[in-house]
């Protein structure tokens, strides 16, 4: 016989918290008949008991003490909302140890330990999932874990933080610069007061290890992922991206060759008929690539308090249907220990190049020359607008396919040229 | 204590069955990995034992008696790809009777027959699933019936018919006129000889049937869908949609409003910016819309032997995991009574309408009057290119929100009017 209650304890009340404590309320009855059972918040955390909720819980659910909701044997599935890694982690540990399910939004922890997490739930035979910590309500994990089962994967390109892709967005169609769409964004709302983590590719990086993780069935953690942010785009550069028909979008991109996986996050210029070009302002947009299936784009809103509720109550119903059948099933995802992690040095792809070059004959000669010496093939090159004052003309070079340790050391010799007054920026172009 | 081989048994053997016999056996070890027991095949039922076939099977496993495969008591999963009603549907029923899962890519036995046969499936506690029937290997089954548990869904847009948007996308680049490209379409092998099925959207609205039942919880069936084929498309009418910012694609459309209903499939004006717009090729792409996650995009190729194996597979890994546990978790659709379909004459949209007229005073306002009269308001009004010598003229209009059963009237009367010659096309303007 199973159960007729699933207890649920949520860490952490903010707008997701909310959301969730709402969506079990007042769907109480559709949720239950596809539970088999009742689904009931037996205890929540939260930083201030008093503060006012949009959604109001009953008060004796309501604890700033920790274990008053995770010693709660009434509690089966432990829903962790705190974000960042302390104690976040730790209480998830801890309830994997108490044989409780676990249901996380938190990309923090899955991307730094979700590989050990996973281990001691498979260990207690209790279910951790995750679906939000990815691309909020866009499902991906899912999909990642159960409908591609039969493949095996070959990539995945994602756009997989808002902010930067609504900045991005803005530069393009605006010709604007970085530091003022970013302003304006702050001011929007759009971004945080301190951006770094969206800005930087950090927050990315850390879905791409989730999402690598799941996909090559082998531990992509954060420190495995080179990231670059978006701060040293330039409005020339969406020009002169848009005259070659690319568009300017912050991938992740993870793949794997033999027994080695890849996994960066930063700027790339993608081809403005692919459908990764197409996805503007703050959407995201995954698209996996694999084997039997081909490619699948998934596309949604990839944040936001409502999208996320969805993710976290739909891995809540997940669990709960099997707690409340007694039955849990294998872990499905067996993690190889054979899988390497490729260095971002040894990628090979195309390059464009964006100079800033003393206007006098020979320049294009001594660039050559740097660049043939290096191995690295131009497949064309625009002489751009040349500023009289100062002497100066901008040089747009695009390559062939290239080693990227070859290009970090072409940028060193480029920018010790007397021709060249600046390399304004080197952007890796994708095409798959 | 769970089983120790789960037994598939496949009715139909074509490239979909080779393709899951192949996986199966390729990737056996990866499969029970997940599964926590072997995966095997059982039997198989062909129509021409002797066939040679991509991959081979041992001869004990192929019959071409179907008692054979359904009667086979090491059977725990029947995977039906034969394709049409009859006999699918007898032999999903008889397996469901004897307590056999089901995994079937059936859409035509689905959209006739599903809810029947999920009530059946439910009170003998067994699974059907059926993510091969909409979309091939396009995860949209899965989500509706997990992901988006926690939403009520608002409205489904499709593009689920390769075939229609192959022949679109190429009217709409190259210019060119319905037959000549069906018949390039059926040469070139993505349009079959009898094209009926995909031009005619009958397809389409099997698969919107089988979404609609998801994602409404009530029973939609292939009746129920209003559906409008391609045929009468011409290049002017792309010429004309695109001058006015519009693509023009077959979508598969239903939406629930208050207890109502409504899917239909028909050619419709999409605006250029929206992504369904920008789904060009065999490809499919399928945007829902739900209440939390706001609009989600699934994107890719929506048939062919191996993404359609790749669905069926991991319905097969669904099933079979919770065989080798002991468990199977309520259905998780209980199907609602009190919902209605709302019949087409009650739609409300805008519509782009192409008259040929007589090239002489007083047109617009006759026509004008018709519309006028019956509540039709015009929004935009282009007199195009005249005809000299036919003494004709082109006159493309847009109206404003206006009720189907009176554009259906207006046609009529159009049509009656002596400076109208012909009604050239009208078609739904869809904007969500």
């Amino acid at each position: 016989m199973g159960k007729s209650t699933i207890g649920i304890g949520v860490l952490g009340m903010g707008v997701v918290g909310g959301g969730v404590a709402s969506v079990l309320d007042n769907r109480r009855e559709q949720l239950s008949a596809l539970v088999g059972c009742a689904v009931e918040l037996k205890g929540v955390l939260v930083r201030d008991v008093a503060k006012p909720r949009a959604h109001q819980l009953p008060a004796g659910l309501i604890t700033t003490d920790p274990r008053q909701v995770l010693d709660n044997p009434d509690v089966d599935i432990v829903v962790e909302l705190m974000g960042g890694q302390d104690p976040a982690l730790e209480y998830i540990l801890g309830s994997v140890s108490q044989a409780r399910h676990i249901v996380t939004a938190n990309k923090e922890v899955m991307a730094r330990h979700g590989p050990s997490i996973l281990t001691a739930a498979s260990e207690k035979g209790v279910q951790v999932l995750f679906e939000a910590a990815v691309a909020a309500g866009v499902p991906i994990i899912a999909p990642l874990l159960r409908d591609l089962v039969a493949n095996e994967i070959i990539d995945i390109h994602g756009i997989i933080n808002g902010t930067t892709n609504y900045i991005l967005t803005r530069m393009a169609n605006e010709g604007a610069d970085f530091d003022a769409t970013l302003a304006d964004a702050q001011e929007l709302g759009y971004a945080e007061a301190d951006p770094t983590n969206d800005i930087e590719g950090i927050d990315a990086a850390y879905k791409l290890a989730v999402m690598a993780t799941l996909a090559f069935r082998t531990k992509v953690m954060d420190i495995d992922v080179y990231h670059e942010g978006i701060t040293k785009l330039t409005s020339r550069d969406f020009l002169h991206a848009s005259e070659l028909g690319y568009a300017i979008k912050l991938l992740a991109i993870a793949d794997k060759v033999g027994d080695a996986v890849q996994a960066r996050v930063h700027p790339a210029l993608v081809p403005q008929d692919m459908m990764l070009a197409k996805v503007d302002g703050v959407l995201n947009a995954i698209e996996v690539q694999a084997d039997l299936t081909g490619k699948l784009l998934f596309h949604g809103a990839g944040a936001g308090s409502m999208p996320t509720t969805s993710a976290v109550v739909a891995d809540i119903v997940d669990i709960a249907r099997n707690v409340a059948g007694n039955s849990v099933p294998p872990s499905n995802l067996a993690l190889s220990d054979s899988v390497t992690i490729r260095p971002i040095s040894e990628l090979e792809t195309r390059y464009y190049i964006r100079l800033t070059t003393t206007d006098r004959p020979g320049v294009l000669a001594q660039v050559g020359k740097v660049l043939g010496d290096l191995n690295i093939s131009v497949a064309s090159a625009i002489q751009k607008e040349t500023d009289e004052v100062a002497q100066s003309a901008e040089l747009v070079l695009m390559t062939h396919l290239s080693s990227e340790s070859a290009m970090q050391t072409a940028i060193s010799q480029l920018e010790a040229l007397d021709v060249v007054a600046e390399v304004g920026n080197v952007i890796r172009v994708e095409e798959w």
